[in-house]
């Protein structure tokens, strides 16, 4: 089985390299052993899914400078809360239409 | 701990009750045993999770007579595609801004 980290966000007002972080995290991520796959979506709330192959992995990529650089920027400017949960995946089912 | 269902979807241009269906369905799920609560954000994909109590409660929601008709529903109509993960959290972070 594989991990989930949800990461379930309130923005501020300020941008200041909101985008170009967010996406430069994405890229960041995706080079990363372990990595799976990435799901984002924002609508008020924002919720970014990112799947891993294991814990380690996920602690790697938490403890990598330039993402350490960014979440101090989300305390400091971008983000108003959040909550951050991290999942064993047990269980899925996929479907598409034909 | 507890549980988190990630739904995510990629929708049909469809709408046809499908709002007021999705609001009926949060409605209907946040009376059920169980329920602990539930985050949703749409931007081209939508990404909705829930999170409960344990396996049997997700069980009893996923077989209830009027969520079932929103099920066939979405296969008919409303989605793409879809993936549905059950997952159990292992740890979380909350943060606020003071």
């Amino acid at each position: 089985m594989y991990y989930a980290v949800i990461f379930t966000t309130e923005r501020t007002d300020v941008d200041d390299g909101y985008e170009e972080t967010a996406a430069r995290m994405v890229e960041l991520a995706s080079g990363y052993d372990g990595f799976i796959g990435i799901e984002s979506a924002r609508s008020g709330t924002g919720i970014t899914v990112s799947y891993w192959r294991d814990l380690e992995s996920i602690s790697r990529w938490h403890e990598n400078a330039e993402h350490r650089a960014a979440q101090e920027a989300g305390y400091e400017k971008w983000y108003r809360s959040f909550k951050l949960r991290i999942c064993r995946v047990e269980r899925e089912y996929e479907w598409e239409r034909e």
